[in-house]
This record gives structure tokens, sequence and C-alpha cells, in this order.
């Protein structure tokens, strides 16, 4: 049983009760971003929250074990084609050097973090349309010179 | 005289007076993303805007011109190189599933628009670590069935 | 089951009955265009339409639950090697930046959405040699500035 | 004296007198988007009307026999960054399948012709939001066998 | 059953029986190049050569109707490995820009159809060594302006 | 001076004159494929010939030395996206496994050289539109068991 | 049963059984060189050859028919991982210039062929640290013009 | 002056003097192959070597510092075009694996280092068609474990 | 059985045991890197290592001799995703000339050897934040000019 | 001026001179892998240590500012070809997963820090032949979960 074992099996249970990845992440106390993605594969659950996610799905507590694991994260380094990933990409490329510059300027020869990271992603509506609103908090780290 | 050729002249003003990206912006009341990225050739600013920049910088009136041309966006496709910007690239890959599983559960079958969209970045401060915050806004697209 | 298993069904019952792309798209009263893409698995029906399309066609209940669901558009990016589908992604770039050029001249500094988006495909009879009819029509949207 | 030549010529005067790609092409009558693509280097004018265009916008005789001249179209085979040319790029991806069943559905084992070929881009006024069109229409080609 | 599914049932027959290209092609009248293709999946024979084919190697009902399917033509971009395919390879990029300069010079600004299309492979015998002779041959489509 | 400034010479030449491929070709007493090849720099011309070729175009001596240059050979590996040399490629590879399987039939356990080789190209008058013929021939050569 | 499978066979006698290439090749009187390539699917045994090389081995006779077909040549063009081979890829493209400038030099205006071709891999002992040596000769092939 | 430079200079001087490879390794006591590549810019000479072929082709005294400088080895990493090189590429994609597997039989778990190397080019005459030999020589490597 | 074989019985023992990597080096006395990257299949154990280590697991005899064997090693050459590997990668982006530079200043014309060549891996715990620390030895190999 | 320029001038400074990287670093009281990689322009000198610099070589003020920017760090992602780098790249492929396992294995879910990171290279002898130790060390940064 591996990562993606689990994910299929958590993805059946979704299917199966209908329950929602925001339920499922109430369920155990953490946020829908991180719940999301360690579900699907990419982050790994602290261990008491995988059992309890474990138990809360019924899922085997094997599947508990895995979701526990360290993952290798992998992703295509193609151009996504998903019309939803592929607007995340654009953003990068149109306004990376804009992101680096300001944080240049405010806060020095470093970068934000995407490992003590943590993100939100809410629907805020709007009378001229909804709006999706993305949230990112990353660490600033500084270069070290020696 | 083209958008690389204003980015030139608006850098060596940076360098020569040390005005920044934030005081650029602030002077003609928009936002520092919008400014940082228009100034960098990837937006185009309205008109009257670019006027009151160019006027502001020092600039001649023929940059104004250029800097409220459409531009056409060319970023690189390869994965990026330089660690600030990777970061970004990399939370695409690992978190695009993840945004887009809460986008179709939050608002449907749709995607956050890359066109009618907008940023902000901020430092801010923290006991254990500064953290860098990016809050980024854009209108929900529900895909039409025909 | 997933978005390939039902299209692996419909193409069977395609080949055993000799019921058309059209005849599928009339019996839901939707277009052809969209309803061949949706039972390719790059669109997603609205529920309804596929309870019937599963009526029409005989496949089973839960084929009409996945015909729904909001697909991961995942196509190739290697340039195409089947000819009909190489000449339209060589007049995407040989008339790219002219169609740019227009939208711009014609509408401001946008884009034609390819998400609010509709199409059609006639062939139209010709004493020279009938000829292939594309109609693409998607929403003009506006860069926003801040 | 080369395509790229003429191109930034028409462009300079575009800019210096505002003359649009809709009145050169008036001014030639021939439509829009072929005027927009032979100018941007991708098609051969007819002699004639080379003569006429470099005359109404005052280019050197030169100019004109450039202008006829039959070009090697190159174009970029990364994927497209700009985002009004990547949402053409990605349709072809999403609908080219689709297209081509039809192309095979309505006509039989062929292709439409990207040579024999001709298009046109439209905006077309909506209150929910104008829509741009495309007409594309290209002879149908059919396989031969022997 | 797919046309990868017959390609293998006919190599398998010719294995089996040491019946040739050249021979099966002669049983339902057609040329050796087209015959090949279409075996090899890359054509779709007319259906009633289907049949005879079908017939004359003893192959089930089915496979004449998957030999006779418009195939979706795949093959590989990157440069090919095996030596009797990289030396055509080859000769397309040394010859490719002349071959376009002599039908430029020759019929117009037009090019070869690949579709309304036939080919010959012959060895001739010669004392120096014996040679391959391949004959191409397509028609001439000119580019149209509008 | 190199291969590339006597291909623009040439170029040059037959702007200014009108002589075509054909012409230059008869005047050294070869053909206009290999004429034209070694003019663009991919083949070398003997001696001799470079010597004829450069007095009947005035080009300067050292022209004919260069002519007659070994060259490097370099093309694009990328995908060719003219559409007169794309279908060329297009060719290779729909019909490349059938063009060995062929070889490998009439001729043994081989290739066709692209070494030992050559090339006509002829445009054929035919009354359903006139057509393309390219004949092109290369020495067999048997691979060695040892 | 196909070249790899029969590879496979052979792999699993030399595991099982200790013999080795050396000795498999002169079991069949030919060089350890090409019998490794055509036991490793790259080559094709003549069919006497196949036979003797099948009952050394004690493999099925259909083995004996599949090592005498002639194989098409499939290796990846990624540049390679193994440390092994990296090193002759690496000695192509530092010395791949050198080797073609002296082929030129020594003998004219052609290539070594890899048709028509053979090598030698010994192990030379030297006090200083023993030595691999390869020795590779191939058919000089003169470009013809015509 | 950089070692492109020195390169350029030398080529000028072959070819206005008519001097060879094998003269110039000749006239400095060593191999035409090391000469030629390190004249290349791909390898190093020794200084006093540097010294005596900038003396022998009359080529300024920087010249030589440059030709004793370490390079750094670029070379390009997509297939090769040249048919001279592609050739050589070719054999390292069909015998790659062979000669890993011989190296390991007749030596053991290491390599053939591409750095304590050496290697010559020769023209062997030979009534069927002279042949080209190239022989290598690389020091045995064994991987170390710890 | 193959190496990914092995790994993966080493796996599943190292997940129901809980024994770590540094046990099992120990076990055999061994580094932990290298035991690491030969259990993960990318080095090769010296026979009486993989006997002792096949014993401590409780894996097959054959697992020994798997074990034992040289690997062709294999590893992907896209640009990794996994953020701890992706880092590795960006040092010898950022500092591959500065390693270079300095190899080439402290020890000649030559190169680290990653065949005779050492790792460890280490935390060492830092009031500040622990650091992981990385030494790498690798023999010196200096070119050779012959 | 931009930092290609500055590296430029440091290395005709030491061409000039004959100073090392090592005595460039010690004069400023810097590491001299971050001295070369910042001259190098991947890295940014505190701005005292620039000026120290600037003054010691003879450079102009202006390459102070320059030495003290921060840099867009830009390097090729195609495989590297000098072997004193592709070497480092070959040990990142063979044992990145091995540096992974133990870094999960010794600290937690997390990696070590490019940003924060210090590294040293260093010639060891050695009577079996000399060798190059690189020791690197960065912070370890856990993953995050919220």
């Amino acid at each position: 049983m591996n990562k993606a074992d689990v994910t299929d099996m958590i993805l059946e249970k979704k299917r199966a009760t209908g329950i929602t990845w925001g339920e499922i992440a109430e369920g155990i106390g953490m946020s829908d971003v991180f719940t999301t993605s360690a579900c699907l594969g990419m982050n790994a659950f602290p261990r008491e929250k995988a059992d309890i996610l474990a138990r809360n799905l019924g899922l085997p507590q094997e599947a508990a074990v895995v979701l526990a694991e360290y993952p290798t994260k992998v992703f295509s380094q193609s151009v996504p084609t998903d019309p939803a990933i592929y607007r995340l990409y654009e953003i990068v490329g149109v306004y990376g050097d804009t992101i680096k510059e300001l944080i240049n300027e405010k806060a020095g020869n470093g970068i934000m973090s995407a490992i003590d990271f943590e993100m939100s992603v809410e629907k805020v509506p709007n009378p001229k349309g909804d709006r999706i609103e993305l949230k990112i908090s990353g660490k600033y780290l500084e270069y070290k010179s020696w």
C-alpha cells in the first residue's frame, strides 16, 4: 500500500459518501488546503491526525501509517494543461520577477520558503462575479554569506 | 524604443536615485505589484498613469507611450532557476491539484482568472522569523456548456 | 470507473450501433462539439444531460455520474502528429500573433476566453471542393489594473 | 531588407499615424486577417497588393518586393506564453480530437487544409459581455489510397 | 480490437506463412507502400480491400472493420534512432530548404501535399552496389490569399 | 567569409538578376537539387564547379574556395514549422516504418545511404491539379557482422 | 516471442550457468562485441549462428528465429545516465569535431560508416592502472555530388 | 582573447598556408587528435607546447597563454546533425550497453575514464573501400565502496 | 528478481520492523550512505556484505546475488521535483562553476571522480537551527595530454 | 555595468596579476567558495566586503555597488557538459534519493536549505592519489503542517 493507493481509497470514500475536503479537514482539526494536499500524497500528516482521519473515513490502519510517511514530491515539469492549474502557472510566469523584486525591496536578499509555508483558498462572493482568493505565507529566508 | 528599453531606464533611475518600487507606485496611486509588473514590461499602464510615472521619474514622453502599450507577455518556460522564483513554481507543482480540488468544491466547474486578477506581496514581522505573504484574487470563471 | 472507461464504452456503443456523434448530441439536446468533447472526457455534462445520455446509450448509471464529474483536462504538449490536428496547431502558430493584434485593435487589452467559450464544426459543400468551417466564440476578458 | 525589416517599418508607420490594421487592409481591398499576417511576415501579398500597400504607407519600393516574397514560416514550438495566444493553443489541445472526430463524421477520412484556408476575427457586442468570434474555413482534403 | 492488435495479427501471419508485403499487396490489388502502411496502422484501407485482405490472411471479420477505420496517426517526434529511418530524417534536415526553394521556383507559393500523396520504394540493381529508390508524388497546393 | 556569407551573396545575385536555381545549375552542368543545396551551404562543390559558378555569378574568388569547403551540416532538430518542409517531415513520421519494412523485404538487413545519394524535385502537370515529384536514390548498405 | 524476450532468456542462462559473453561468442565463432550486441537485440545474427547459439544455450528453436530477425534499433536519446555509457557520450561531445576534422584531412569529404562497421573492447594491463581499449573500424563513405 | 578567438586564428592560418592538423601536431611533438582538440578549444596544451605552436604558426604571445588555459568543455546535447558526427553518436546508442557489459565482464564494476584518456584516428587503405579506424584508450576506474 | 524487487523487499522489512538505514549499515560494517544507495539499487555491495545483509534482514539468498550485481545507474534527467533533492541540484547549478574554478586552482586541470568517491550525511545540532552536513570526497583525476 | 561586466574585470585582473581566488578571499576575510561564487555573479557580497575587494583589485567604485547587488541566479538546466561539473550532477542523480532518505531518517520530514548554506572545497593529499573534498552545510528546514 502506497500513497497513491490511499489517495484512491479516499477519493472512493468521497464519491460514495459525498463528504467534502472541508469536512474531512474539519474532522481532524486541520486546514482544508493541507488536508487535501496530504490526501493527494503531497504532504505527510502528523501520525495522530492520520489515525483520526483513517478512523473517520473507515480506512484500514495501514492507511494511517502511509498517510504519515514522508512523501517524495513528484510533479510534472511540463507546462500544466488543465486550465485551472495553468492559470496559476501563468501567474508565476508573468509576476515571478515582480514578486522577487518586492521580496528584495521589503525584506532583503532572500526568498519566501516553500517548506515553512501555508496557504488558504477561498471563494469570495462579489456582485460583479465571485472571486477566488489565495493567501500564501512562507517564512522569509535570507542568503548566508561566509 | 520598446518596453525593454523603458524597463532599463526605470532601473537606471532606481539605482541612481534610490527610489523604491513602493514609492514609484505611490506616486501614481496604483499598487506596488501592478506598478512593478508594468515597469518590467508585463502589463500596460492606463495612459494617464504612464504620463504621471514618466513625469515623476524624468523619463522622455515616448516612454509613457510605450508603458501604455499592450504587451506581448513572454516568459521562459524552462523551470525557473532563481531560488526566489523557483519556490513559487514549486508551490504550483505541489499544490496545483489541491487548489483545483478546492476551487471545484467551493465554487464549481471553473477556474480562477489570471486576467481579471490582482495580487499583493507583503512582509509580515514574526518573532519566529518574518514571513512573506502573497494574496491573490482572481474572478471565478465557470465553464460554459452548449 | 473513470472518464477514460466511459469514453471506451461510448466508442464501443458507437461501433456496435452505428450511432453518430450528431445523433448522440441531438438525443440530449446539446451541440455536437460539446457532446463529443465531453464524451471524450474533456468536459463535464450537466448531470441531467448525463443521465439522458446514459439512458439513451444503455450505459450503467455510474457512467452518468462520471460524465458529470469535473475533468482534469490533460493533453499532450508535444507538437501533435495526426495531420488533422497538426493543421489546427499550425494555424495557431502562423496566425496567433495576427489574432492577438486584431483582438487588441477591435476590443482592447484583453483576450478571448477559452472557458466561457463555444465552437461549431461544419462541412460546407463547395463546387471547387468542400470546405470545413470552424466557428469559435469566446467571451472577451479585459486585463485588470489595480 | 527582409520581411522582419518591413514589419518594423509598418509598425513604425502604425504608431506614427495611428492607422489601424483594418484601414491598411481596406486600402488594398483584402481581409484584415490576411493583411495583418502578411505584414507580420507570415504570408506573401500578391505583388500588385504589395505595391499599393507600400504606396499607401509611404514605404520604399523594395518593401513591396519583400512583401510579395514567399515566406519561410517560422514560429515557436514551445507552448505560447502570451495569454491571448495561449488560450488558442489550449483550445486546440482540449478540442483537437473532437474536431478530428467531427471532420471524420461529416466529411470522411481527411483533414481541413491550412493552405487553402481563410479566417476572420470579429468582436460581437453582447449584453453579458462582448465576445470574440473566429471563423475558419479550410478546404477538405481526402487521404489518397493507391 | 484496435489497429495495433490487427498489426500484430498480420505480423504473426507473415512470420508463420512467409508471405511478403508485396504478396499481401498484390492480393488486394494495391501498392506495397500503401498496403504496408495501412497494415502498420498508419492508413485506412477502403472497406472492400480490407475485407479481401482479411479473407486472404485468415483474419477475423472484425479485423477488416478495424483496418478500414480512420486512424489517428501517431509517430514519435524525437529524432528516430533506427539507422534506416534516421537516414530519411537526415535527408529532410539537409535537403528540406532545397526542396522548398525548388517547389517555389517550379510551381509557386505552395507546398507538396502529404494527404493527396503516393510513394514507391524499389531496389534498383547497380554494378557499383544496388540502390534504393523512393518516388514520392504529392499534389501541389497553393496558399490562398483573401 | 564563410558559407553563410556566400549564400547571402548568391541570394542577393538571384534577387538582383532574376536568375533561377535551374539556370545556375545549368551553368555549371550539375543538377538543380545538388546545386541549390550546395549554394545553401549543405554540400561542397567540386572545386572546378565552384570556380565556374563564382565566375558566372560574378562572385569574388574567395567565394569559390568557400563553396568547395567541406561543410558541417547543421539543421534544426525541432519539428520544422514551415508547412512545405513540415509535410516532408510528416511523411517520414507516417511512412518511415513502412520504408524500412520494404527495404528489408526487397534488399536485406541494411539501409539506404544518405551519403552516396541523389535526388530530384519536379513539377508534373496534371489536370486534377499539378503534382510535385521527388525521386530519391541512395546506395544500399548492408550491416556487417563480425 | 520478441528480441527483448530472448535477451531475458540469455541473461537468465548467463546468471544460472556463469557463462560469459566471451564464451558465448567463442561458441559461435563470432566476436564478443557483435555477439553481445545481437544478444541485447541491437543486431541480427546470421541464421546459422543463431541456431548454434540457441543450441549451445539450450534456448527454444523459436529463439533462433528471433535472433536472426532484422531489429529496429531503438535507443534513448536523452543523455545517458549510467557512468560507463555517459563517458562514451562525453567523448563524442568533446572529440566529435576533432574526429570529423581528421577524417576530412586524411580521407576527404565523407564519413565513417556505422553500418559497414566493426568494433572490439579489451582490457589492457598497465602498471599505472589497467586501461580499456576500444578499436572501431568503419568503411569510409564519400559524399556524392551530381 | 579567448579560446574561440584563438581557434579562429588557427583556422585562418590553416586556410592561408595550407598547413594540416598533422603538420601542426608534428611541429610540437604531440598527437594529431590531442592537438586538433586543443586547437578547437576542448583541451589545454602544456604551456611549453602552446609556446612552440604559437611560434610555429606566427600567433601572438597571448594566444599561447590562452591555449594553455584549462577549458570549460561545452558541447551541444541535442543529437548531432552533421552526418560524420551523428554516426559516432549512433554507435554509442547502438553499442553503449554492449561496451558496458564487456567492460564489466573483462575488468569488473567500473568504467573507462574519459579524463585519463587518449585516442587516434587513421585512414586504413582497403581494396573493398578504405576504412577509418578509431583507437580509444581510457584508464579503468573501479567504483569505490565504503 | 532484479534490483528494484530487492529494494521493495528491503523497504517492506524496514516498514515492518522499524529498522533504520543506520542500523542496516552498522550490521554489515559499511557506511550508511553507501548502504542506502546500494539498497536503492544505485551501487553494488561486495558479495560477502550482500550475504550478511540478506541474512540480517531475512531476505532470500537470491537477493544477495542481486545486491552484488553491477547496476546500470539510471536516474531522471528532468529537473528533480522533490524539494530535498532539488536543493542539491540547485547547489550544483549555483556553485558548479565555483567548484570547478577551485579544483583548477588547488589541484590543476582535472576533476573530482564520481567513481572513486565517498560521501557522508549528518545532522549537526545548532542552537540557531540544526544543520545538515554533507561531506564528499572523490579522487582527483588529471586530464591526460598525449 | 552589471554583474557579468564585473566578473570580466575580475578575471582580467586575475590573468594579469596572477592573483588566486584564495588570495582574493583572504584579502576580504571571507571563504574562497563564497568569494568565488560572488565574483562569478551568483551571490551578493556584503557592501563593506565589496568595497574592500574593489579597492584590493583596483576596480572602479561602481563595481563595488554591483558586487553588493542581489543577483538573479541563472544557470543552465540542460545537463552540464564540462566533466568537472557533470560529475557533481551525476552525484545528485545517483545519491539524491539516498541523501533524502538519510535527512529524513536523521532529522525528520524536511530538507537541507540551499539558502542558509555554506560550502568548502579542498584538495587533500593522499598517497593513492590526491582527493578533492567538498563539505556542505545547510540549515535543516522542517515542513510545516497547518
